[in-house]
């Protein structure tokens, strides 16, 4: 079997560090692991880890006691000092990413500490292949890397891969399961926690700690009473037991991952009970070890009737959680979609995020690429998640105001670990942004592509390919923010009405005369008052309102002028040829490439472009045609429209 | 286990003939069979089955040569006299359906032959359950009756109930497997024959034959040769082989069933070769048995450019087959769809039917409801088959060319075996059509209604219910013959631009000024062209083409006045709030049938038409709202359009 692709982490990135002379410094599991980092790099490159003596690079643990933050300086030598061995691995992984200039004669001294603790990615694997959803829910990167044949795998050497690359960007927990909880992977709390006890091993040399996803049901599904009622003795004590159990298997472990009452997972509303009563009954059997909750604020009503212009599906998080805030316990998280939909590829940052200053809070986000071309396309989310945590809500950017950043990980048992090579990047990305969000999303991809790819001629073709990527993709799909316009269920490629009549609460509605959704305070659902200000007034008003959000919160004529100048139907037409003629472009710069990355690489890309080009095109054509067909307006530069 | 339900026989229906003294004389298969549905029936009813003496129904088979006609008479006694089993079986059952009517004094005698010798129901039974399209394609009735668990069912006392129903009406072939055929299936023609023999077994007493659809490359995946080439002396060998060890296991084997280059199943097409090379080769490896290749029409580009205008699927089957009219041998029979398209609710007749003097062909009908409500709605088609089956084609009406009638089965193991009760109708009817296309569609229903139920104060109400549910349904689904608008995949439930911009050819071309499809010659697709005169010119013109064919041959203005005096929106409109205003009539019917239907058919209609209202109603609402943003045109009876 050829072995998984090194992503970020190949020899050659060791050679600065391997170099050298290294002497490491201190005790503990995690320093042990930036030993053993140390060694395979001198080992590979001539270097030598050095007990003492002159070292060039020193790395030293001061004490054992969790702390992340580590400092960089450089005095004869370079040196590393944390005072915890999660800070001794970052510090070491910054060295790494620094290369040559943390040799350099005038290094001026760095302190690096993260801007939160809580750093997550959560898989949606199934221990099961799921009938409709596979085995890796929304997962475009083959099987499950955790999971086959209903069990966890015997071999974990790929899973000991993966935390170690996640080790190096920062990311400290993970979630083991998907968090629509089926029958197989719900006993990962009972008979088969032994399964996930074998996992937990494999991430905590990376300083990861494990999660897992449970149903609220549990105490009836697995635990044979008749009620999951949270206020219920029974079933407190039920929660108890059960997580006691897991803390004397898992003495490290995270915490439950929940998704309560929404697409038709049980929930506390079926006792009368709110989410804080169910968060908190779980908050409550985790926090004598010191385990938390994340609460998922994914809670809308998924039986929406078209007809009713009145329900918007937007509102719901807000109007479910907001009135809740100072309800849940500290160690209770809630974890909130950025947007207030469902992570397309453009939408406005979600008010809840605003709304809850009593409540502890994590900011959700996507890095498998589930509305954003399912690593088929290259689309380089980095900028997206900086624009949304440097995002001033309140007074505060929502960086500063999350407690945490949870993704939802985009990995599988691909060669390339991510289906489209470029995708590690968002992997890559996502575990730095998380560490630090004002880090430039331009630096980040430096970074990444420094560490992949060995020949420096590779860096600024594949800046320019993938650094605009994003955007690229926004230009030829669902226009101005109106979102959804792709195929009910797989989500993959156009589909302008796929959802415009379903009970998903997903519209456009489109009409001869305009397109877009009223969510005024004055004539639509009134969304843009659940914003604290200037966002409910800037949004209310279509003049004032962001062009690429004004069908998010307007309905507009076609002949609306934008902005930027042009009307509405125009920037329509004009963003998708320019998507499309972007993507052309693309794939003429890939081309430049060959020979200067890896040839699998090369092929895989080469054929992947190929396939984003069709789209992109199908994407263009469906969309410019279906506006053209109601509106009859006719591009204004004459060009194809079908 | 409930037993499935009786049917269109159930034990009163007997009660005529069971009552009485019959005397059946002959021998044979079929002769048993008809001797042993007697003696049930004098045994339920009092009656007696006599060997000499006084009788007052005669059943008398003069030989044994399988024909299929027979005479009823009255002299003194009621006789029915045939040549062969098969018609006395078809006698036999023939006095059942007049019920004491046979025993009037003035019975005139009646001789019945059926119009054609090919009377076929086809299967699209898979012996695995396919991840996609589940165990029988298409099938709205539960598991299959054939297959579990990849093999032939151990007990097969459903299947030779359902040989005896079918045997009743008349049909004499069947086909045990789905045309598109997977790899187990497959193997019924090599190493599972002894599951196909025992098939065989139970439909044999009942004068029906058995068929097995074949994969075209059968050579290579089932043989183990390097080509599948229909003028390859190995491939026409291996076809001689596996066919005489057919024979030589079924001695009575009726033929094959063929798909072949259409929607990706293998053909000719990859050897440079013609459909008559196919279906020739397969046919001389059954002429010297007997046996007959049915060769199925449906062929077309299922992977077309919903840009590229010129294409056009409707003309595909006319386009492939009629150039090849004389160049099938005579065993050979060009099963083709009654439209041009593929099962929809309204169609032109296919022009292929009149194109091909040369060739004998059948006609393929649908009688499980793919597009017609999938046996959760109410929807008689007897009237729609009666109607293509009169339809007077060329010089002659299309029962008089067809020689032979086919449709897709409907039955599963469902306890009502199709799903909805009413639907046996369609199983019934379909049979009594193919043997005489001439019979009125409410002479049908009332003697499906007069068998299956014994209260006589039902007739009326199901009547009234059945009769027109067929144009219910088309009036609340796609208009004006233009078609489709189904939810992808599935086929169930609206979903108007669901085809819209996808591969499969099945186009509306809406837009804010008008909608259907240009198949002229003057400036469409040249489709109305197959058609012989006079309805080359009568469809050319939107004049003369029918209204409720008028959006499948012209792309007309939302304002064009139909021949009804209505413009086409108002019509859209009116025909939707009519149709769903007729299904909650239907409603309010069924409720006065309360107690004078067994209690498990009334539950089960009255959900069922539960369902039927809420999907009329969404058909309505999403139709009428996707034209009323389109054309800007308010309901001239200001109803509510969303």
């Amino acid at each position: 079997m050829t072995p998984p692709h090194p992503a970020w982490l190949p020899v050659s990135a060791f050679r600065p560090v391997g170099s050298r002379r290294v002497r490491v410094t201190g005790a503990g599991t995690l320093v042990d692991t930036v030993r053993g980092e140390v060694a395979a790099a001198v080992a590979a490159h001539g270097g030598a880890l050095v007990d003492d003596g002159p070292a060039d690079l020193e790395l030293v643990c001061g004490g054992d006691d969790g702390s992340e933050a580590f400092t960089v300086a450089r005095a004869g030598a370079t040196s590393v000092r944390a005072d915890g061995g999660a800070g001794l691995l970052y510090g070491f992984h910054h060295v790494v990413r620094l290369g040559e200039a943390a040799f350099a004669a005038d290094f001026a001294p760095e302190r690096h500490a993260p801007r939160r603790s809580i750093r997550m990615l959560d898989h949606w694997d199934n221990m099961d292949v799921h009938p409709v959803m596979g085995q890796v829910e929304r997962g475009y990167s083959g099987d499950s890397i955790f999971y086959a044949d209903g069990r966890v795998r015997e071999d974990l050497g790929r899973v000991e891969a993966y935390a170690r690359l996640l080790g190096s960007t920062g990311v400290n927990r993970v979630g083991l399961n998907n968090v629509n909880v089926h029958r197989t992977e719900a006993r990962l709390l009972t008979d088969l926690l032994p399964d996930a006890v074998r996992l937990a091993d494999a991430f905590r040399p990376h300083g990861i700690r494990v999660h897992l996803s449970v149903g609220f049901a549990s105490p009836i599904t697995l635990g044979g009473l008749s009620t999951a009622d949270p206020l219920d003795p029974a079933v407190r004590e039920w929660w108890n037991r059960a997580t006691a159990a897991v803390y004397a298997a898992i003495p490290d472990f995270g915490g439950y991952v929940v998704k309560a009452d929404s697409e038709g997972r049980p929930g506390p509303f079926a006792y009368g009970r709110d989410h804080a009563d169910g968060a908190n009954l779980l908050a409550r059997a985790l926090a004598p070890f010191g385990g938390t909750v994340f609460w998922r604020a994914f809670v809308y009503d998924h039986h929406q009737d078209w007809r009713d212009r009145s329900t918007d599906r937007a509102r719901a998080a807000h109007d479910h959680f907001a009135p809740l805030d100072g309800a849940f316990d500290p160690n209770v998280v809630l974890q909130v979609k950025y947007g207030p939909l469902d992570f397309q590829a453009r939408e406005p940052v979600s008010p809840v995020i605003a709304a809850m200053p009593g409540t502890r809070l994590a900011v959700e986000l996507q890095v498998t690429q589930e509305y954003t071309g399912q690593q088929k396309h290259v689309c380089h989310l980095v900028p997206q998640w900086s624009e949304i945590l440097r995002f001033p809500l309140g007074g505060d950017a929502v960086g500063d105001i999350a407690d945490g950043v949870v993704a939802v990980s985009n990995v599988g048992q691909d060669r390339f670990w991510t289906g489209h090579p470029l995708a590690q990047a968002n992997l890559f990305g996502f575990g730095r942004l998380a560490w630090d969000d004002r880090l430039a999303p331009e630096a980040v991809l430096d970074e990444w592509i420094g560490l992949t790819f060995e020949d420096p001629a590779a860096r600024e073709p594949l800046r320019d390919l993938m650094g605009d990527s994003w955007r690229t993709y926004e230009r030829y799909t669902a226009p101005l923010g109106v979102g959804f316009m792709v195929n009910p269920g797989d989500h993959y490629g156009p589909g302008v009405d796929g959802y415009e009549y379903s009970r998903w609460g997903t519209y456009h509605f489109a009409d001869r005369d305009g397109v877009g959704v009223d969510r005024t305070r004055a004539t639509g659902t009134g969304f843009t008052g659940q914003y604290p200000a200037p966002w409910r007034d800037v949004y209310e008003s279509a003049e004032t309102c962001p062009d690429e959000l004004l069908l998010f919160f307007h309905h507009v004529p076609y002949g609306h002028v934008l902005r930027s100048g042009r009307t509405v139907v125009q920037h329509i037409y004009d963003t998708h040829f320019a998507g499309v003629e972007e993507v052309g472009r693309m794939v003429g710069v890939w081309a430049e490439l060959k020979g200067r990355v890896p040839d699998a690489v090369f092929g895989r890309v080469e054929e992947l472009l190929a396939e984003q080009l069709r789209c992109a095109t199908e994407w263009r054509d469906q969309v410019n045609t279906y506006f053209f067909r109601k509106s009859g307006v006719p591009d204004a530069h004459g060009r194809t429209i079908h």
